[in-house]
């Protein structure tokens, strides 16, 4: 992805550097910050305090973590520690447990010695990979988005809604739900983003908005409150979200609220979309709404919140009285009953094929 | 409502006073500040820069507003203009534009001199109607809240939903969502309430936990993502809301968002009440989808948000990056299909019935 100019992926590591870097996404969209992990410590701490996120992304970034673990310490309770801290960071995203799952297999068959190298390999291997998914997600969704465009006939522009951020910055380049509407929009096709803010966090008035702006899509932020109203005033054409595991059902954990729009785009007849790589699907999880562990996060993400002051400086407020309570959980299950296809890197799939046409283990 | 053991009213007018005066809502939860209206001007703008909001207590400040336009000037021309600038305030709240037209019936049969004495009394006497209603809304709402806790059984505690604020600030005493729950509460009946934040004015985390907190009663403020989330788990029992104008179909406009949790209350199974009172019907409405209009307010309510900052002092912080747009729809319309039952001062009615069981023109 581009920014002003240059090319940027969300994460990446050079040959010869002994770390890794990366756009450190809390201080987004106030300050662009490139951050290096140079420890196993320093990549728990990315992912837990989101400097890193998005299920991908995660992924990506905790087998860079392991590898800079392994160049510590490259024995196998050195190599199952490092498992353990990172796969205890966050519950949700299940790339983190499968790319780590992937590595540690790969791992435990290299002398200690090498294991390092190899854990970098594997992870830049895994890198590639995610942008090739991303590409191949992007080219199957352009379909959906383009057969959308000739529905609407002579009406000029698409209008698609969004959830939180399943970008670029969520992946390692391009990203799931918006890498269609990056195609689409570089193939001519006029289209106009609906970004839900996404509290707590903020991940769409932020990060979505943001993206859009430097790719140069049309866009506007509305309260997570109000994309109903805008499906039943007939404003939203489809919805793309993207995913932090899907269970082999189909039912959907994504960021919060996420339910609440499926709900909505299901009363007022809209297409309600959720594009992932298949290594955010969890084969051991057969029914999604009973199993499905949802992250509780600190109160405080709701109870404040950060922004730019009238002096331009990064200012975190708090918004209730003294003393209140909150509670935060980061995900919701969208049952499958209410998406209406999944796009993949393998295709476009309704929720009951999805085990069909997706190959796994 | 006491604040601190001091009652209050969210807006009063005393003898022998020339003002009007009443709680700055635009300030709190961070600062209680008592403000007052001397002017048809200072009414426009306390109702517009929703320093006083709710739908009653609107409708209570644009009559105390049209004495004060009254007593500069008690003409025929100035009660038009007045009753024209004061309906113009805020589209969507009914009961504004019925106690308007109430208090100018009244008003035309008097002579110019004796009106701003009249519209005070006017004034004064919809307040106090008003308290009476919601009094009589808390007793009808206590029955359901009793039933709910006798089919809970063992389980201690009634968890109930509520979006934005419809509590005592939104009316002159008691509230309509809320005072089912005050009266609950008083009754020794263990409740706790799942406040909505409300974005993106934040009534929610800033008013409700406000007025919780000083009655009281056990709550936790939500992201409105959260509640869809919180049903699917079975830690909502009820929902109860207020509203800013129902049709006479029972369809219903009312703070942005709360169409999404009636959908989530609907496909949980959790029952939806919106609390009323009778001067919230808009009787020449048949159909709301079709025919309510709601209220579009600035971007910068979505793109800025203001909280205490570290030092203590109110701040306003910029969420989105430099330049991003914004729509703002203060309202949505939450089908009648999906309202289990409406409370109102004559009772509890189904959306099919209300027509028929509510008395009026």
């Amino acid at each position: 992805m581009k920014i002003n100019g240059t090319h940027y992926r969300s994460i990446w590591h050079e040959d010869g550097d002994d770390g890794v870097a990366y756009i450190n996404q809390a201080v987004l969209p106030h300050r662009f910050e490139i951050a290096r992990l140079e420890s196993l410590a320093d990549a728990v701490e990315a992912i837990t305090r989101m400097q890193v996120r998005g299920a991908p992304l995660i992924g990506v970034a905790a087998v860079y973590g392991l590898a800079l673990a392994l160049r510590e310490d490259g024995s196998d309770r050195s190599l199952a520690q490092a498992c353990a801290a990172l796969l205890a960071t966050r519950p949700t995203a299940v790339n983190l447990r499968n790319f780590i799952s992937r590595a540690r297999a790969g791992l435990t068959q290299i002398a200690p010695a090498d294991r390092h190298a190899a854990a970098i390999a594997i992870a830049d291997t895994i890198a590639e990979e995610d942008i090739a998914i991303c590409t191949a997600i992007a080219a199957h969704g352009l379909g959906i988005i383009a057969a959308a465009c000739e529905r609407k006939g002579g009406r000029p522009e698409i209008n698609i809604l969004t959830h939180c951020n399943a970008g670029w910055l969520a992946t390692v380049d391009w990203g799931t739900a918006l890498a269609p509407i990056y195609l689409a929009h570089d193939a001519g096709i006029s289209l106009h983003v609906w970004v839900d803010e996404t509290r707590p966090r903020n991940q769409g008035a932020s990060l979505t908005a943001l993206e859009l702006g430097w790719h140069g899509v049309a866009h506007t932020v509305i309260a997570d409150n109000a994309g109903g109203h805008l499906m039943q005033q007939g404003e939203v054409d489809l919805c793309i979200v993207g995913a932090d595991r899907v269970a082999a059902n189909g039912d959907t954990a994504n960021k919060i609220g996420t339910y609440l729009k499926a709900l909505a785009a299901q009363d007022n007849g809209v297409p309600f979309y959720v594009a992932l790589p298949s290594t955010t699907i969890d084969w051991t999880m057969q029914d999604g709404l009973a199993g499905l562990e949802v992250e509780e996060r600190s109160a405080q993400e709701v109870l404040t919140i950060a922004g730019l002051d009238d002096q331009g400086a990064l200012t975190r407020v708090q918004l209730a009285p003294a003393g209140t309570t909150a509670r935060n959980p980061a995900f919701d299950i969208t049952p499958a009953r209410l998406v209406t296809r999944f796009i993949t890197e393998y295709g476009i799939h309704a929720p009951q094929d999805l085990a069909g046409a997706v190959p796994h283990p």
